[in-house]
């Protein structure tokens, strides 16, 4: 059996490394547009930081299996044993234009089940991270349960890209929610929007498209925080698999759902 | 003839000690939607923290008039002499639900001419600040002259309220400029995502209703960053009202002006 606290150790203490060294790759000046090409700077510390980890992995822990975005792990067919599904950079147009906004995400499944799930805010070194039946924290604060919360006072991360017309989703749904909600937010990272579901400064976040290495961490965090994460139809997601996630406090999932998805 | 360096300094000091009791009002547990009334809490912060400014410069600067957003400052209808405008808490929801991303604002006007400018990041601990002719910094960091920027390498920041049907505006123009651009962001506090466009973290930032308050610390960093500020018809900037604002980097101002807006 995996010893779950010990390889939490293991993992924060090699986030907190990646994050200095992601740190460090930002120049002082704060001119960020200008400040080189864009996607080099961008492919350069995204491979770097999945390397780092996958190296560590693979001495430290041979027999578990590595899903990355930067596609320098393992192929994954199916969820059979450990498998860690990385995203060394969740909202890569942040890091390049903003150089804040981004997160390094990590969740470790076991057999298709979640044991442990990491949301590193690199810039403002908050760690959001779970561990199966134990809670959700953020650095050492513990998360607080989340209490159910009314459509109208909710305030629900959603990109404006599905409150236009677009080819995956009939946008008409979503507009008439952003119109009921108290206000709607986007920061573009899945990641940190679910860290901000499980931490309450969300009520909710929605989108068509995240791959297994955007919410991987993300679901953990926000289940062990007492959210939820489904489908847009309310079904299981797919941690092999491209989906619509829509993670939420609860009561307002369960409203959602019923008023303006179904 | 004001000494507006030395009016800066003074300023810079006030601005450090209102953020302290700012983040002072903040409980340290992350149970953000639980903690209180939420209409309490920002209607005791933001008085408290308008009235803190209002005494100071009642006595250190007798001659100069207030225009604050809580109401306590002078009723202000022309813009002769000096006038500081001030938002004590710009992005309220988010103070409530997220105790982040919300930011205070001040503009210094003589004769309806900006002088000085101010965006507090409370949280972050990252001021803007403008000073006319002088240019613009993030702390001590000076901000870099912004660059022309492409339409389609544009990430800019709007609120999904202009992109849904609304009273104010035909969403169709901006919907169609949400596709084409790079990446659209919503932060909820106009002061902040001005502060974005100044530092070239977001190229450009559209809403339809800002009132004095929330843009007059921008409007100055913004200009002193090479940026320009207009309506959305291109039109000047009338300080003592709502005004729709348009703020964005060179080139891509006038590109959506053409393109999109008219």
């Amino acid at each position: 059996m995996a010893d779950w606290t010990k390889i939490d150790e293991t993992v924060k203490r090699w986030i907190q490394e990646a994050g200095a060294n992601i740190r460090a790759s930002f120049a002082g000046s704060l001119s960020i547009q200008a400040k080189s090409n864009p996607n080099d700077l961008v492919t350069n510390v995204d491979e770097e930081t999945e390397r780092f980890f996958i190296e560590r992995i693979r001495t430290e822990f041979p027999g578990h299996r590595i899903l990355g975005e930067e596609g320098q792990g393992d192929d994954i067919k199916s969820l059979d044993g450990v498998i860690w599904i990385i995203d060394p950079i969740d909202g890569t147009m942040n890091f390049v234009h903003q150089q804040r906004n981004f997160a390094l995400s990590i969740g470790i499944y076991e057999n298709g089940i979640g044991q442990l799930g990491y949301i590193y805010d690199v810039v403002h070194d908050e760690l959001y991270h779970a561990q199966k039946g134990l809670g959700a924290w953020m650095n050492d604060t513990p998360l607080k349960k989340l209490d159910p919360v009314p459509v109208e006072k909710a305030v629900i991360g959603i990109s404006a890209t599905w409150l236009v017309d677009n080819r995956h989703f009939d946008q008409n749904k979503l507009v008439q929610l952003a119109k009921d909600v108290r206000g709607t937010r986007s920061y573009g990272s899945a990641a940190l929007e679910l860290a901000y579901v499980a931490s309450g400064r969300l009520s909710a976040y929605i989108t068509m498209r995240n791959a297994p290495w955007d919410f991987a961490g993300g679901k953990m965090i926000v289940e062990e925080a007492g959210g939820i994460v489904s489908t847009l139809s309310g079904g299981e997601i797919n941690m092999l698999t491209v989906n619509p996630v829509f993670a939420s406090a609860p009561g307002l999932h369960d409203d959602i759902l019923k008023k303006y998805l179904n």
